[in-house]
């Protein structure tokens, strides 16, 4: 059954309400250590002390608990897929998959490419995901309805861009020595030698640049659900494709990934991928 | 000689302004073709005419423009470096060593790392840099005054942190398969299996999070000297320690650069960097 676009309306609004709400629990820890070697604060502490402060961890289950509590107060039938909290109502018909801190290394590294990755499912099938980066201010929200970028309070549609063959594609993956194993890598430096540019360290944010047209491709193997779910809508809604290394839809348990804004390239791409598909 | 604070202090605010201009001129090009697909505006032109349109290098060019009409109307006597231009004066008692876009990769990906480097040699000594991210609206500045970050509008002194060995140090470099030869790559793999936590696709903003005290290190090589000018006395006033892969001061040359916030652990990577050292 398809939404109606008042449901979806409604969804839109509550998704920008959950990443506000995640948005408040994670900033104030963002870079938040910063700061403590300069009063000499740490230096008398002993080293487990340091260890046991995570802010990654802190921001990531402050986040989900802030998100878990709006969607029991507001839509309390629906279940939630969690990475910090686990699963509640899995089968339900609605099923919220939140991923808070989508790429905890740049979050510790200080850089704001780290995402809220907050998807939606109805009926078994993703219908609704966001991007968000409150540091920068952005929020990339793709359904039925449309794909669009809020930036800074600014709402504008994006849509992929063309990309004829893959030697004109700028693609992406986030680590390829601690990502993928020997094979994946193989394959990954076959479809890299043949694309026009290749950028690392992007996390899901590199999602959000296919979505709206300015990287073509997006490479990555071992994801987990929450990593993915909220990818496929606002891919598909902004004109991509979203695929295994196969080239199929992907499974609900995560695993390899290829986002792309065109076909054409994808197809060239999977030739390589295919080999080294799980 | 060593510069008055008078003298410092009004270079400081030269350099404000001078990022300024730059971002005029780079800011509206960032994600500029963004929408062109959207339109349909593109389908019906010729590839080339695709092409013909760089927007990293129009934005590139523009603001070292806007930079060099800057200096010249202030500091006619001033020397310039920079990547688009060439060289004025090199030789005079002051220079600025620009590089209005870090990480063009970066910034034709749409992603916000990009950065501008704005260094100021005085009698051939690297006195005073400023590391910019307009879109993140971020200005990290350091001189024998201090090192701080003004981030949208608002001024924090920054530092480096703590870090023993590195065992505990996160680090970066930019693309070890495009950046590094193989004896690099080797070298850079070694120090990256020591390490707590390795990061890629920084550019020169890593640099920034090394002075700022977020990461511990950073490695690179083939360096310009416009890629390297301005990180010298922001990290070193922030209290960290930049040399090439020798353990020695960098020359005017650039090359292969390590950029650390404690002495301790640069000490350790030197062991393996020195074998692949240029």
């Amino acid at each position: 059954m398809t939404l109606s676009a008042d449901r979806l309306a409604a969804l839109d609004a509550f998704v920008i309400d959950l990443n506000k709400a995640s948005a408040a629990a994670i900033l104030p820890l963002f870079r938040a250590d910063h700061g403590l070697e300069d009063k000499g604060a740490g230096k008398n502490l002993p080293r487990d002390t340091h260890a046991a402060f995570d802010p990654v961890t802190e921001a990531d289950r402050g986040a989900e608990a802030a998100i878990r509590a709006l969607i029991a107060e507001r839509y309390p039938e629906h279940g939630v897929i969690g990475e910090e909290y686990g699963e509640d109502r899995p089968d339900a018909e609605f099923v919220w998959v939140l991923d808070p801190i989508d790429g905890t290394r740049a979050f510790i590294s200080g850089l704001p490419l780290w995402t809220t990755l907050i998807g939606l499912r109805h009926q078994g099938r993703p219908v609704l995901g966001s991007i968000g980066q409150p540091f920068t201010e952005e929020l990339f929200i793709g359904h039925a309805g449309g794909a669009r970028l809020i930036a800074r309070g600014e709402s504008t549609p994006i849509r992929v861009r063309e990309c004829s063959n893959l030697n004109d594609a700028v693609i992406a993956t986030t680590d390829p020595d601690a990502c993928f194993d020997g094979a994946e890598r193989g394959a990954w430096l076959q479809v890299r030698a043949a694309s026009k540019l290749a950028r690392l360290g992007c996390d899901a944010y590199a999602y959000a640049m296919v979505a709206m047209g300015k990287m073509d491709m997006v490479i990555e193997a071992g994801l987990k659900s929450w990593d993915i779910e909220a990818a496929i809508p606002l891919v598909e809604a902004a004109g991509g494709v979203v695929t295994n290394w196969r080239g199929e839809a992907i499974g609900p348990n995560g695993g390899q990934m290829v986002i792309s804004g065109d076909r054409r390239p994808l197809d060239e791409a999977l030739v390589s991928l295919k080999r080294s598909a799980k």
